[in-house]
C-alpha cells in the first residue's frame, strides 16, 4: 500500500514506478468520484497554504479545486504583492510562519531549489508547484497520467517531446518519470535548444531509446504522443535564429491529418501560437483533459501527503 | 418548475416572466434561510470560478458569498495580474481551461460579448458578472428582486431611471426585465446622456409607458421607484457642461422631503456624490438592501444553472 | 461565562482581566482541537470578510485559518488593488456594503480609528486587525496568550519590551493587557524612540511596576519574557543615530546564553535582522509558536462574537 504521509512533493526523480503506479490509481478513483458529483470529506477540517511567489493560473486553480473536491481548505497568495515578502521577509520566515497556520503547502518560486529549501524547515509536508527553471512534479505526474489514460499505457508507446527541451522544466521533470517504462522517446528541437547532454546520456545508460532531431514532421509518423512545448523567443540571442526555427514547431491540423492523424497531442499550456487552435477539435487533441487530469494528481497527492485515505 | 440546468445567463433579455417569478421566489426562500443562519449544503462538492478580468468588489463578493451560502467553493482571481492572461493567453484558452476545473464560471471581462464568448466553449454553465458596456443580467436581476420586495411588485409602479440612461449597462438590462411588468417608465437624463432611442422605441412598440425628461425634481412627484446611477465626468466634451448638469442629479434628504418622502431610493453602488450621505438613513433609502439581495438573487441562479434543486 | 456575542473587538483596552481568561481558556481549548485535527462545525454556514485595505500576510492568512479551521467560509480582498476603493468608494460605503454580506467583519486598515468608524456603521461585529499606528488588539491577546503558555501565566513575571515603543502599536495594544496581571515590565528603547511618558505615567498610577532603559543587556538578566520589536530605520531625522542604536537591539544566541538562557523570546514578526537565526532553534524561541497562537486565540474571538458557543 502506497504511503507518503508527511512526505515532500519535490522532485519527479523521487518515485519509484511501484509509487507512480498507485498515484495514478487513486487519481483515476478521484476521476470517478468527481465525475459523478460526490462531495468528499476525505480532508474536511484540513488547511492547504497556496503559496505563489510567482504568477500561475493554472497551477494554482488546478491545486486549489482539488483541495475544494477532497472537502478541505484553502488559504495562501496568488502573488507576493501585499504580502511581508514584499516587506523583506526571507522565504524561511514566511514557510516557518505559514508553517504554523496550514496542514500543507504548495509553493511556486521564481528560485531553482526554493522548494526544497521549505521543505527543510517546514513540518507540513511541502509539494513543489514549480521551483524556477528547476522542478515541476506534479506537471510531470499529469502529463504520465494523461499519456496513461489517454493510449492505455507507456510501455511500448514513442513519445516525441518537442520545443525548448533546454530549459523546460516541465519535459525535464517528465523523463525522470518515463524512465521507468517502456518507451521510445525522441527529443526535437532546435540545436540552441536540445535536450542538455547529461540528461539524454543518462537516459540511455538507464536503457531508455532516445533519438534526437530538429525535424518535428520526420518524427510524427512514428510517435503515439506528442508533447508540445511553447519555444520562448526571450532564449534566442539572434533573432533571425527564432524567426527561423519557430515556424517548424507549429502544430497545425493540416500537418496532423497528413503525418499521423491518430497522435495524441499534449501541451502544459498556456500556450501561444505552438498549437493552431484548428487542432483543439480532433479527438486526440488531448491538452484540455490534461489541464483536467492536474486536478485529479493533485487530489491523490494531498490526499496521500496528508494521510488520509 | 423553472428548470435552467446547464444554462448560461447572459443577458436580461433571455427570461420570461414566468422564469423571473421563479428566480424571484427562489431568491426570497433563500432570504428567509440565510437570515436564520442556517446552514445549507446545495452545492457541496461543487466549485465555482470566479473570474474577475476587471475589479468589482461588490459583484465578486456577492457571487462567492452566494455559493459559500449554499455550501459551495470558489476558486478564481480578483484581477488578471499574476495570471496566465497576463502571459498572453486568448480568453477562449483560459476559459476553456477553467472550465476543466468548475462546476460553474462566473465572470466579469472589459470587452462586450465575452461571456457569450466564453459561454460558446465552456461546458459548464458561464455566468455574466458584466461584459464592459454590454450585459449585467445579475445586477438587473437583484434590482427588480428589491423593487418587488419594497414596493410588493412592479404592475402598477411608476420607475424613474436617473442619471447617465446612454451607457449605463445596469439601465440597459434592467429594462429588458422591467418591460414584462405593467409599470411605467420615466428617464431622466441630461440630453447628451439619454437612453439610445432604439431602446426607448422598442419599448413603446412593446407597450410600455415610457416618458423622458431632464428635470429629476419635475419627474419624482410621481415616482415610486428612483433608480438613481452615476453621472460620469468622462463622458463630457465639455466640462461646463458637466459642472452644469451633475448638480440637477445629486439627491438629497431635502429634496426627498419636499417632493416624495415615501420614494423607494436605488443604486447599484458605488456611489460617488448623486446621493447625499443624508439619504442614508431613511427607510426607504433601499440601496443597501439591494447590496444583500443580490446574495439571494445569485443563490438562486447557481443553485438553477448547477440543477441543484 | 463569557460573552461576547456581536461585539466589536477593537481595542485591548476594552476587555476585563475575567475576559481575557475566558478568551485565552477558550483558545487553549482550541488549541487542543486543532492538534488533534478534529474538523469543527462551530461557524458552517457563516461567511467571515477579511477586508485587507494594507498588505498583511500573517494576520490575514491567521484570521482564514482561524475561519476555516471553524468550518466557516471567507470572502474578501487582500489589498485595495481591483477594488471599488480603488474606484473612490469610502470606507463606510464599503464596510456597509460588505454588512450585506457576511457575517463577521476583520479588517486592517491604514488609519487609526478606521476600525471604530467601521464598528458604527456595520451589524456585523468588526474585528480590528490593526488601524494604522493605532490598535491591533488580536496581536495583543495572542501576545498574552504566547506568554501564559510559554511561562505558566504572567504574575509575577518580569517583561521586557525592546524597540520601537514610540510607534508600535503591538506594544501599545499589549500593556493593556499585562496591565491587568502582577508582572513588572522593562522598557528598553533609544530615547528617540521611548514608550509615550502617558502610558509609562498611567501604567505606574495603575501600580504597574515599570522602569526604563536604553541597555538590553542590562534588562535581560532579570526577564523572563524579551518581546522584541523592529527598529525602523525611516522614524530616525539622524542616520548615524540610527546605525548606532541598530546593532546594541540585535538579539543573537550568544548574548542569551550569556545573559539570561532560559528566557522566552517573543516577536510579533517579520523580523529583519533583529533576532539572529541562529536564535531560532532555541527551546525558548517561542516567536514562530506565538503565530501558531494567533490562529487559536483568533478562533476564539471568531466563535465568541459569532455568538456560536
Amino acid at each position: 500500500m502506497l504511503d507518503l504521509k508527511g512526505q515532500d512533493i519535490l522532485d519527479g526523480a523521487q518515485f519509484s514506478r511501484e509509487q507512480l503506479e498507485g498515484i495514478m490509481r487513486l487519481a483515476e478513483d478521484f476521476r470517478a468520484q468527481v465525475r459523478e458529483k460526490k462531495p468528499l470529506d476525505l480532508m474536511r477540517g484540513l488547511v492547504m497554504a497556496s503559496l505563489f511567489f510567482e504568477p500561475s493560473t493554472r497551477t494554482r486553480l488546478s491545486f486549489e479545486t482539488a483541495m475544494h473536491r477532497l472537502g478541505g481548505s484553502v488559504i495562501g497568495f496568488a502573488s507576493t504583492e501585499g504580502t511581508s515578502v514584499a516587506k523583506g521577509e526571507t522565504l524561511v520566515d514566511t514557510i516557518r510562519t505559514v508553517d504554523q497556520y496550514a496542514d500543507i503547502i504548495v509553493m511556486r518560486h521564481p528560485q531553482i531549489g526554493s522548494a526544497r529549501e521549505a521543505a527543510a524547515v517546514a513540518q507540513a509536508p511541502v509539494i513543489n508547484g514549480g521551483d524556477g527553471a528547476g522542478q515541476h512534479p506534479t506537471q510531470a505526474l499529469l502529463d504520465l497520467f494523461t499519456i496513461r489514460s489517454e493510449c492505455g499505457g507507456l510501455d511500448g508507446r514513442t513519445i516525441v517531446l518537442c520545443g525548448d527541451l533546454k530549459n523546460g522544466r516541465t519535459v525535464h521533470a517528465g523523463v525522470e518519470l518515463y524512465k521507468h517504462y517502456a518507451c521510445r522517446l525522441i527529443f526535437v528541437a532546435p540545436e540552441a535548444l536540445k535536450m542538455p547532454p547529461a540528461i539524454t546520456e543518462r537516459l540511455r545508460q538507464l536503457g531508455v531509446p532516445v533519438e534526437e532531431t530538429a525535424d518535428l514532421a520526420e518524427a510524427l509518423p512514428r510517435a503515439d504522443v506528442l508533447y508540445m512545448t511553447r519555444i520562448q523567443r526571450e532564449r534566442f540571442a539572434d533573432p533571425a535564429e527564432y524567426e527561423r526555427l519557430k515556424d517548424s514547431y507549429i502544430l497545425t491540423r493540416a500537418m496532423l491529418e497528413r503525418l499521423n492523424p491518430r497522435l495524441t497531442v499534449l501541451h502544459p499550456l498556456p500556450r501561444v501560437n505552438e498549437i493552431a487552435t484548428d487542432v483543439d477539435s480532433l479527438p486526440n487533441a488531448a491538452y484540455f483533459r490534461q489541464a483536467q487530469n492536474g486536478v485529479y494528481v493533485r487530489m491523490a497527492l494531498l490526499a496521500l501527503v496528508a494521510g488520509r485515505l
